[in-house]
């Protein structure tokens, strides 16, 4: 059985400055005929389980347009233009301008969040031995952004209240529970 | 300090079959100004982790456009038109024309998949006491895939070999591995 579907067209409906858009008409293998595929390129993105000595998890609080809501997530941000490659540096960055941290970064995981139609890929890391930075790099000037330190029971406190709903975060909780000891 | 960003004007570039996409001029809180914020909306969808009686995890693979690869993912699907609230039945609907499997479903956990540009929230179903129906309901016309049952190792394996890449399907594993023994 062959899967892969060959490009015939590609229609090009908008270049953003967080993502494109595109149409492409594909080719259905197994002589299965045509169909429409609308696809959301992102240059993708970065986010951190950051776990502060005594076991809490830095979490933080914005708003979100898409969803016109409050929104409680793991530092994270996009890859700037030029850092394909460098997504610890833009971990380590992401984390010190919302959080005003560093500590040592390692690899955790890599998922796309919308595979069905969009190609943003975040790569997942876990933060530990933090250190609070003097003059941390400042925040982008449109984010606005509160930072909490909470216990892995107050998160699932927030998933229960339906005010923890953010895809990459729950596998940072998750990968907490499964490997740091998520009954603290 | 306040967190809402107040639309002050939306433009509207694309109305597709799968999302539409906007670009809503907003007005920051705390009088930091004005912003752009590149939206898309989309439906929603339903995901299922579906265990055979041999806990087996199910899993489908695929083509997906928007990375140009296959993918290994658990059963899922978009909400359609008129769906909003019956996310269960639409996800006995997939799972059956997917897999081939009926079964008992209970639900897990909601959560947007792309909080910072896209509010497409995925409600995420366990199925259990699966049953082959012997007439399931065709598949999608334009949807080819392969049904696999893997044990949750098999499934770790291709987590590690960069196959399984796609986040809805990590949080089911997560699950697994937190609630139903994933060390099998």
């Amino acid at each position: 059985m062959a899967f892969e579907e060959k490009t015939l067209r590609r229609q090009d409906i908008f270049d953003g400055q967080i993502f494109k858009v595109v149409v492409d008409d594909v080719e259905l293998p197994n002589n299965l005929g045509q169909a429409k595929r609308e696809l959301i390129f992102h240059r993708g993105a970065v986010a951190v389980l950051a776990v502060t000595p005594d076991r809490k998890i830095v979490i933080v609080k914005q708003y979100r347009k898409a969803i016109e809501a409050i929104s409680y997530e793991i530092p994270a941000g996009k890859l700037e233009i030029g850092e394909d490659g460098l997504e610890l540096e833009a971990a380590a960055r992401e984390l010190e301008e919302e959080t005003a941290y560093t500590g040592n970064l390692s690899f955790l995981y890599e998922f796309y969040t919308a595979i069905g139609f969009c190609n943003e890929k975040i790569k997942l890391y876990l933060a530990t031995d933090l250190e609070k930075v003097a003059n941390p790099k400042p925040q982008d000037v449109d984010e606005v952004i509160d930072v909490l330190e909470l216990s892995y029971k107050e998160c699932m406190d927030l998933v229960a209240q339906g005010k923890l709903v953010d895809a990459k975060t729950l596998i940072a909780l998750q990968y907490y529970a499964l490997h740091l000891g998520g009954d603290q």
